[in-house]
């Protein structure tokens, strides 16, 4: 029998109940990362799409899409770039602040990690509102960046943060 | 002319005084993780040592630890398990607190991550200390998995961590 990655995926995900917070089913991911096989598959799925299109750069949002992006940037030949939290990169950096339900946060990246030659896929674990995953796309592009594409593993549709993202293509392994 | 990567490393990385505080020269190693060919080869040198030695899974050490962690479990067919700052686990986690020169600090990693059955490779960017690896690799023993080895892109020898780290080998790609 032929298991789909989709399939293998759903499979794996552990749905947290109120977490982070009260009303939030929370999907942990750290299941299908733990399972070799699966593991590789997930990373070489994210890739697929992209080989061929000229992908310099994979920019991996901190801190579970360092771990997926890591290996999409070996397999698609680019280097990697941190997005990160405020004041955890250590030399020049710039920043994009973005709205929450409630307040704001802020992403981070240093200032020579892409220029006008490096075509960027923004590569994170889940695709919620969007919010995170806009902001730094959009500090790619402060740096004169072509943003290629989005992509993650598994997408909350029913949060439609594909709206957020405007102007480059977005995939998902996954959507629940 | 060939070039080790040894010293491809060296060349790429970047000294940050005073950085995070008053007195420490940080070494940034965001611009080696930039250059592809020199990502790539930097996470196959990690993963050398270890083909064949039955590692099933890779550790990586939040966050930078995360972005090597990925692609060598790729690299070894073995599947990723973060260990974690505390409070960012969804899921029932045990945890290690280990001392600072001022303070302690804390690792956690959920309590299904690995079991006696697992041999694990601990990953991180720069071994200074030792006192997060360390925790680290107790951490796994905790939950009863074989610890095999830590290996670091970085070591800063002058800081003698090694010492901290026993009972495993430990490699670096880059000693200072």
């Amino acid at each position: 029998m032929i298991h789909s990655i989709d399939q293998l995926v759903r499979e794996r995900l552990r749905a947290i109940p109120d977490y982070p917070k009260p009303g939030i089913l929370f999907q942990d991911i750290t299941p299908v990362l733990e399972q070799p096989e699966l593991f590789r598959r997930v990373t070489e799925a994210m890739a697929a799409p992209f080989h061929g299109s000229g992908i310099t750069h994979v920019a991996g949002i901190e801190a579970r899409g360092f771990i997926l992006g890591g290996p999409i940037a070996v397999a698609l030949g680019a280097g990697f770039i941190p997005i990160r939290k405020p004041g955890k990169l250590p030399w020049k950096s710039i920043r994009r602040e973005y709205a929450l339900e409630y307040g704001t946060n802020v992403v981070e990246v240093h200032s020579d990690a892409a220029g006008e030659h490096s075509r960027v896929l923004v590569v994170d674990d889940v695709l919620a509102t969007g919010g995170t995953a806009a902001a730094a796309g959009q500090l790619l592009r402060d740096l004169g960046a072509t943003l290629v594409a989005w992509t993650f593993l598994l997408e909350l549709g029913f949060l439609d943060g594909r709206k957020a993202l405007t102007g480059a293509s977005v995939t998902s392994v996954t959507i629940l």
